[in-house]
Order: structure tokens, then sequence, then C-alpha cells
């Protein structure tokens, strides 16, 4: 059954009712990667990623069939501090794009079989500037949240998620340095194009953000700091786990989305894999501290989902050796 | 036309006839890059990959829609010294399992959509005991290098390159000692599963071949301490060249079957990628020597050709977004 939402209280505490990965399922997974015709182990990360498709999939023979991309779309009230060259016209101008299959996005997900739908969230209604006040209330981070969940398909064998928000990659840096401590120019990167100076505005206006809001309660910093598309985020993150239906986060942007659900207990996000390693020099330290290393890297600081997109294409590759292969018996070939 | 291997003296000097990558159509690929609806570089290493393909494929929207994947199968006289713990006989049976459609590089070329050819080359007759004589002759070594250049499609849009060969880690460290230098021990891994001792009883052999045979003549190198696969591989590289096919290498053992060619030629290796990094501790040492840095790195130590299977999916999501993508214009996005 789905999730619901009724007060930011209440997600740290989703981890002791939400299900888990069935070791029974990765075992028999694992037993069947020794048993395949290949030296055992030398498929090396591929292994890993079939048995971890395993126990979420609870199955010793977990498949994609169904793969569901979500892009969470978002304005920002902090943009009115110039810390994007980009007008926020332009959130709403490439959801059109996406609409149009003209964006990397889609390309990715025809090219790598998952479905795509693009979720605007009051893209005319910015979040209020978080050097002044709260972005969001807590009935808007309640409502994106629930809406979040509500767009997750829970038929999908695996889950991709992106988003797409002029000022996201300044939220991003915000809520990573409200998660896990540092100075906000440790997690501030050049996003769609900022210069010196412009980085140097982003980490004055997170250090602004930060003083005034604190960091005592993890949740809240997704309220506090966030956007409509992280809490989105977060809502499709948790409903994914409520269906144990696998995860594929994109880059900096998404990850730094989940960060407070990090912060409030890790094991919340046991059933997410990070798709790539941002170009974003945050998102190294980001991984890190979560925990998360990325499944790719190809210097990739697009958003979109676009790094999910490519790793679902590595993930299919590893389950179609884990399926599709001979085993030493039945082949016929001597096992050493 | 083909290419005709008559002499190995003949192949250090191909290099001035071949043919080089187009630069107009990088420039025109580098263009269009920058106009899609995207900030200019933001899909990394994917831009470079569409513009290397563009190169060599001689437009400026390069595609893929026949990949050929080219697996090479033989046996090595090195085995008599015990260095690899599986019998030799595991060669033909894996060459089975190829054919029946059971091993890793079955799935990860139907899941790439690579057309898959399989092509053992004298099985029953091992090359020779690289420590008591070359390894091949001059004429085996033609022999081989003609097969692997007759079995290109040269309809072909990439070609994969791989191998299977049962001692194939023992030749792959000896080649890439004997190209560039170093002590064997720095070159050798555990292959298929070889021990502490197993490792410096390969280190033993490779330094036995290489004070018998030198390395004064890098290609001469393939004749005396290479394999039937390794001269088959460097045959498909140059017919591949000729026809200016882009190429993607496999790991450690492919990528030391053209380290001859590489120490002879650098450019006759400007039309190949490696897919993958191995986990053969020697791979990345060969890599950095070659100037060729892997595309993907899954800590994979299989060979077949998996790490290029793999590799090819990405490099269609890079020609994906590069022809599929909007530009700004035609998506009326604001280009900042």
């Amino acid at each position: 059954m789905p999730i619901e939402f009724t007060a930011l209280s209440q997600i740290a505490g989703l981890a002791d009712t939400l299900p888990t990965a069935d070791a029974a399922s990765q075992e028999g997974a694992q037993a069947r990667q020794n048993q395949l015709t290949k030296p055992p182990g030398s498929l090396g990360k591929l292994e890993d990623i079939a048995i971890f498709m395993a126990g979420w999939q609870k199955t010793d023979r977990p498949a994609i069939n169904t793969a569901q991309a979500l892009v969470f779309a978002g304005n920002h009230g902090i943009c009115d501090q110039g810390v994007n060259p980009f007008p926020q016209a332009v959130t709403a101008q490439m959801v059109m794009n996406f609409e149009a299959g003209g964006a990397a996005i889609n390309q990715l997900c025809r090219a790598n079989g998952a479905d795509l739908t693009v979720v605007p969230l009051d893209l005319d209604i910015p979040t209020q500037d978080f050097t002044k006040a709260p972005a969001m209330t807590e009935a808007e981070t309640l409502a994106a949240l629930t809406t979040g969940a509500a767009s997750v398909d829970t038929g999908a064998d695996i889950l991709l998620l992106g988003e797409m928000g002029i000022g996201n990659s300044t939220i991003a840096a915000a809520m990573a340095c409200a998660s896990f401590g540092g100075d906000p120019a440790d997690w501030v990167g050049a996003g769609t194009g900022s210069d010196a100076e412009g980085m140097a505005l982003k980490a004055l206006v997170i250090a602004d953000g930060i003083a005034r809001h604190g960091t005592d309660d993890p949740i809240r910093t997704l309220a506090n700091l966030g956007g409509r598309a992280q809490a989105a985020i977060c809502g499709a993150v948790l409903a994914a786990r409520a269906a144990c239906i696998p995860v594929l986060l994109d880059g900096y942007i998404c990850t730094a989305a989940v960060a407070p659900l990090a912060a409030a207990n890790p094991a919340l996000l046991d059933h997410c894999l990070v798709g790539h390693a941002s170009a974003e020099p945050g998102h190294a330290r980001l991984t890190k501290a979560m925990g998360k290393p990325p499944v790719l890297d190809f210097a990739m600081r697009l958003g979109e989902g676009t790094g999910a997109a490519l790793a679902l294409g590595i993930v299919k590759s590893a389950l179609a050796c884990h399926n599709g292969m001979a085993t030493f018996a039945e082949a016929g070939v001597a096992d050493g």
C-alpha cells in the first residue's frame, strides 16, 4: 500500500517498518554466479549488481521488464539571489523539451529501455528564498513528497530518478552541506555554468541559509533548503522502498535530494544505487559520505536522470549475464 | 580493399598508408554538441565518444546500425610450463559454449546489440613453448593476421574484439613486458585463478622468453611471444582501420595483443578505444603506457570481449544523444 506522508517527523522512523533486502535471494544469486561458465568473481561489479537486484526483487533470478524513469522539475526562490546565469523560464522550456522528446534524457531512456515520465511541480510558484524563510512549509513539503510517491509505478522492476530546475545545483550544495557538514564552498560547483564569482555567491547564500535554519533535524533540511522536486524524489524513493523496487539515483542534485534521508537513517537508502559520478565536485564528497560508490563515471554534469539512464544499461547487462549464461555443468566445461 | 600480410617487416610502416580520422567531421560533431539542449560539455565523455566516432565514420552524425563482435580463440605451448590451473581442453569447451550461446559474451552481445562471431584458430595445434622457440613462425603469424583481417565485416559501423584461450594471461603479460619494458612481475596477475606461486612461475617463464627472443623488433614480439588469437586481433585491428571502422578492444589480453603495434607506431591504434579497465593489475599499467584510458571500469577480468560489449552500450547511448537531441533553436530553449 502507498506511504502516506502526514508529518515530517514521521519519516526518519520509516526505516523500522519498510521492507529490507531478502538475504536468501541474495545468497541464491551468489550461488548461481559461482556456477556460471567464468572464473568466480570475474564479472566484477556486474556480479554485485545482480546480487543487489536479487535482494530487492526477492528472487535469485532478478529481471527488468519494466523500468520507470521519473524526472521531477521545480523552481527555486533562491534564484532571486542571482545564483544561476540562466533565467528560471528555462525550467519550463526544458519540461517542454522533455515532453517533445528532444532532451538527453529522452534519448538515453529510449536507448536503454526506460519509460519516462516528467512531473513538473508548480513551476509558476517558486519556493521561498531560503536566506529569508524556509523554502517550503511543512504542508508544501508533504504535498511534494506525496506527489513523488504517487508517481511511482509499483509494477516497475526498477526506478530511475532525475530532476530539472534552474538553481538546483545551489539547492544540492545547501542540502549536502546541511546534511553532512563542512564548509559550503566544499560543496559548491559550477552547475550549469557559474564562474568563480558565481560559485562564491552560491557559497555565501548557502552559509546564510544554514545559519538561519540550522541543521539539527535532518529531515527538516528538506523543507528549509530543498525544493518540490527534491521532496518528490524523497517521496518516490520511499514509495519504491515500500514496493521493494530498487532505485537508480542520478548525479549530484538527485543524490543531495535524498541526503536528508541518509542523514536521518542511512538504511532508508539501502535499495538505492547512485547511477554515476557527476563532474560537480561536491558529488564525490557526498557519495563517499553516504557510502554509495557510483556505478559509472563519465564526467557528466547534466542531471535530468541521464546518469541513471546510462547505468540502467549496465544493470540490464549484469542481469543478462546472470540469467542467460550456462553453468559449468550445463555447458560441459571443466571448472578447474 | 583488404590488407595483405606478406611480411612482418611491412606492418610498422602501414601507418603511413592507412586512413586517419576526418578532422572536418569531428569539428562538425563538436559544433553540433555545442548546440544541443544542455550546458556545453555537460555530457562529459559521451561527447568525446560521439566526436571520436564522427572522425572515423567520416560524418558529423555517426551511427551504429551494425556492430560486429569477433572473439578469437587459440591455444599456447607455454601451458606446458604449468602456467594455468585449467586444462587446455577448456579453450575448445568454451568455444562450444560460445557457439551454444551460453557464455557471458553471448549475453552481452545480445543485450547491447552486437553480432557475435567466434573464430577458433587451430585449437588442436598449440603454439610453441616460447621459452624454447618462437611461439609462431613468420608464416604462422602472417596466416593468423590474414584470418583476423578476413574475419572483419567491412560493412560494420563498429568492431568489438575479444579472445579466449587457456594461458592467455601469461601471453598478455609477456607481450606487454616485451613491448613496454619493466619487470615481468609488474605485468603478471592471477588470470583465471593463479595463486602467488603460479604468478611467480608466470613471471619466471616470461623472463626466460624475453631473454631468449629479445625485444628489438616490436612486431617480431607478436610471433615470438604471442599466439594465433593475438595475431588475428592485430589483423582485425588493421583491417578495420583500412575500412575506417572504429574498434572497441576488450581488457588486458586484447590490449596486450595489440601492444606490439603500439610499440611499433602508436598511430596504428588511433581508431581503437579500450572498452574497460580489467582487474588484472597489468592492464592499468598498459593502458597508461599506450595512452588509452578505458571507457568503463567494473573490475571485470573475464575476457571474451565482455568489456568491449559492455562499452558498446555506452557508445550507442552517446550517439543516441548526439543524433536525437534537439538544439536550443529547435526546442525554443534559452541558451543563457
